[in-house]
C-alpha cells in the first residue's frame, strides 16, 4: 500500500530510539541507568486509582460527551484560575487523551498551509513534527545560557518572523533545557505576538512540576488571553503519564473546534478516566506534594554531582524533572567533539548511563557551539543516580 | 481567533443534537424512551474492571509503546485469526484509542488531497467528515432492501468509482442499516477493489455483535488481506464504549505509520485500559455472552412491536444493535411527507420516542424515495422499550 504524500513529512520522537538501544543493553546483561525516560517511576496516588475503580464500578464505563464531562471542565477551570488569574469557565475547556493532542489540535484548528510557525529548538520534537506534517513551516528559535538557567533567545525570536508567521510555540519551563522565562521575558514574548499578530500554543506541560518559587503564566500578560491555547496535562503532577489525560484551554471560538475534533478523531476521553481527574484536581494532594518531594531530592542530587564531573556544568532548574548540562569540555576531552551519538554510546557502553543528547531535540541551529545532553531523573531512583552518576565521574576523570 | 481554513470542511455527528434535544424534553418533565444514543447501558464484565484495577495498583501507570501493549497486540491478532482467517501477528495491530481513531488514521495514512474516497450513506457521519476535513472528495454509495435486510448497492458502487478513486470504506454490519452482505456481495466487492486498485477500510465494530450465523469478513478475499486496514473495537462486544480502546489491523507497512500517527497525536492508549483489554480478550467470556444475550431478546421484542405499527416494516438484522424501520407510509399518513425533522420532533412530542433519522446519516442520495428511522436498542431496557414503541404504535394509529 503506498502511503499518502503527506507521511513523508511526519516526524517522531527519535530519543524512542535510545529507549530501545538501552533496553538491548540491559538485555544483553548490563546495568543501565535510565535517565532517557521522560516518564515518572512513581506510582499514581491511591485516591486517584480509588476514584477511577469506583467509577468503573458505578458503571461510568459509557460515553460522555466529546468536549469533556462537565464537571472536570468546570474543576479544571476553576484550578487554573485560581493559578494564572483567568477567568476560565467549563466552556473554555476541551478536555484531551493526554496533554499531546493539543499540539496537533491546536495546528489544525489555526494554521493554513504555508503559515510559518515559530518553535522552540531544542524543543519537543512533536511541534516540528506536526507543523511540518499539516502543511506548515517550522521555523525554530533558540535558548540562551543565562546566570542561573537558560533563557529565551529573544533575538534569534525576532529574527524568525516574518509576514507569514502565524503561530508561535512557547513551552516555558521547558524540556529539554529547564528553561524559565523571566517576568521581563514573558513581557516582552507577549509583546512580540501581539505585535506580530500571533497565536500561542502554551505548553504548560511542567507548570506544576516545580520545587520553589511560583510559575508564571504567559496568558496572564496583556492580549495574551484572547490569541493562546494553554496545553494542561495531568500526566506530571499526579503522576498520570500513562491514563492519557489533559486538556486544552482558552477561548471558547478555538475550544468549540478542538472538540468539534475531538468528536471526529476519538468521541471523548475515558469516562472513569476523566472522574478520576476530579478526585486529583479536588481531592486530597498529599499525594501530588509527595511527588515533588521525591523529585526535588532527585533533582539536587544530581545536580550536585553533575556539577563534579570534570568538563560539565549544569543548571539547577525550579522546575521540570530534567537536567540539561554542557558537555562541550567533556565531549572533546573524550575525542567525540561534536559526535553526539558517539558520546552518547560510549558513555552507555562504558558507564550504563542512558541519556539523550541535543539532537533529540531538533537538529543543531546555524552557529551552536556547545554541547548538551539531557538527563531526566523523573524514571530513576535515588540509589541508581547515585551509582550511575558516580559512575559517569569516573568514565570523565579517566 | 481565526479558524484555519480546512476547519470549514469539518463535519460532525448531527445525532448529538438529537440526544441534546431528547435531555431538554426530558427536563421540562417528559418521560423519554431512548433510542437516539448507540451507547451501551450495560456496565462493563466484572472481570475487565477489576483488571484495570488490578493493573492500577500494581503501578501499570506510565507509558507504554506507542503501537501498544506487545502482550495486547499478540492477543488481538489472535483473536482476529480466529475470526478471519487470517495471519496477523502483533506487528499488524495498532492500538488505538477507540475504533473511531482508525478512521482518520487510515485517511491521513493512504489518502492524498483531491482523491476520492467511496463511503457508504447513509452510513456513520464521521467517514464523510474526515474525508473532506483533510482535502479528499467524499463519494457516497447506498444499500437496497432487499428480502430478509439491507444489501450493498453495487450499482451505486459501480457508478461512483472514478479513476481518481483511491480508497473504499466498508462498514459491513452497518450503522445505521444493520445491513449484512452476502457471500457473493462481499466477493464482489472485493473484486471491485482489486480491478480498481482501491486500499479498503473494513469497519467491523460490529463484527461481534451478532446474534446468530457468522460474520464474514471482506479480508479473506483474494487480494484482500493486501490492501485493507480492520477498524476492531472493544466497545460493543465488552460493553467498553467509555474506555476508548480499539485497534488499526492490516499490513505492517500502514500499521507502522498508523503507530507513528499514534506518537505524534497521542504517545499511546491507556497503560492500565490496554492490560484490562487482554482480560477482555482471553479471560472469562460469559459477561460479553450476557450483554449480546441481553441485546438479542430487545432486538426480538422490538423488531416485532415495530412490525405491528402500522405504516412501519422492519428488517431484523442479525447484528449490529439497530433498527431502521422503513416509516415511508407512517410520515405520509402523519403528514410529514419527506419533512424527518418534522416526524421526528413529533413523535418525540406525542410519545417521548427519540431517534434518529436517515438524515442523521448523511444526505439524501439522489432518487431516494423512501423514508428511514433508526432506532438503538443498546442503550434502554426491555421494559422501557416495550412501553416507548407502544405509544408509539397508539400514535401511528390515531
Amino acid at each position: 500500500m503506498k502511503n499518502a504524500e503527506r507521511i513523508g513529512r511526519l516526524g517522531t520522537e527519535t530519543a524512542f530510539a535510545v529507549s530501545a538501544e538501552a533496553r538491548e543493553w540491559a538485555a544483553q546483561g548490563h546495568k543501565v541507568y535510565a535517565f532517557h525516560i521522560g516518564d515518572i517511576n512513581i506510582r499514581t496516588p491511591d485516591n486517584i486509582i480509588e476514584a477511577a475503580h469506583k467509577a468503573m464500578l458505578d458503571g461510568k464505563t459509557g460515553y460522555v460527551a466529546n468536549a469533556g464531562i462537565a464537571e472536570l471542565r468546570e474543576a479544571l477551570a476553576a484550578d487554573v484560575n485560581a493559578s494564572h488569574g483567568t477567568s476560565f469557565d467549563a466552556s473554555n475547556v476541551a478536555i484531551q487523551p493526554g496533554g499531546k493532542p493539543v499540539i496537533g489540535k491546536f495546528i489544525l484548528s489555526l494554521m493554513n498551509p504555508g503559515d510559518e510557525v515559530l518553535y522552540p529548538n531544542p524543543g519537543y520534537p512533536i511541534y516540528e513534527s506536526q507543523i511540518e506534517f499539516h502543511g506548515g513551516k517550522a521555523v525554530p528559535y533558540g535558548f540562551v545560557p543565562g546566570k542561573d538557567n537558560f533563557g529565551f533567545d529573544m533575538a534569534s525570536l525576532e529574527k524568525a518572523v516574518t509576514p507569514k508567521t502565524r503561530l508561535l510555540i512557547v513551552n516555558d519551563l521547558q524540556n529539554p533545557t529547564g528553561a524559565e522565562a523571566s517576568e521581563a521575558e514573558l513581557k516582552a514574548i507577549a509583546e512580540f505576538a501581539v505585535k506580530h499578530g500571533l497565536y500561542v500554543l502554551c505548553d504548560e506541560a511542567y507548570f506544576d512540576m516545580r520545587f520553589s518559587g511560583k510559575s508564571k503564566t504567559l496568558v496572564s500578560f496583556p492580549g495574551m488571553a484572547e490569541r493562546s491555547i494553554i496545553l494542561y496535562t495531568f500526566s506530571k503532577k499526579y503522576a498520570m503519564t500513562g491514563w492519557r489525560l489533559g486538556a486544552a484551554l482558552g477561548p471558547r471560538s478555538v475550544i468549540d473546534v478542538i472538540a468539534k475534533l475531538n468528536l471526529n478523531d476519538e468521541s471523548c476521553t475515558s469516562n472513569f478516566i476523566q472522574l478520576a481527574g476530579i478526585e486529583a484536581l479536588t481531592g486530597d494532594q498529599s499525594g501530588s506534594r509527595k511527588i515533588i518531594g521525591i523529585l526535588k531530592e532527585r533533582r539536587d542530587r544530581a545536580a550536585v554531582i553533575l556539577n563534579s564531573v570534570p568538563g560539565v556544568t549544569c543548571y539547577r532548574p525550579d522546575a521540570t524533572f530534567y537536567l540539561y548540562p554542557d558537555v562541550t569540555a567533556l565531549m572533546k576531552a573524550k575525542g567525540f567533539a561534536d559526535d553526539y551519538e558517539g558520546f552518547r554510546k560510549d558513555v552507555l557502553h562504558t558507564t550504563g548511563v542512558s541519556f539523550c543528547t541535543r539532537l533529540h531535540f531538533g537538529r543543531a541551529l546555524p552557529g551552536e557551539t556547545r554541547r548538551y545532553v539531557r538527563l531526566a531523573y523523573s524514571g530513576i531512583d535515588m540509589a541508581l543516580i547515585e551509582e550511575g552518576l558516580g559512575k559517569f565521574k569516573e568514565y570523565a576523570e579517566k
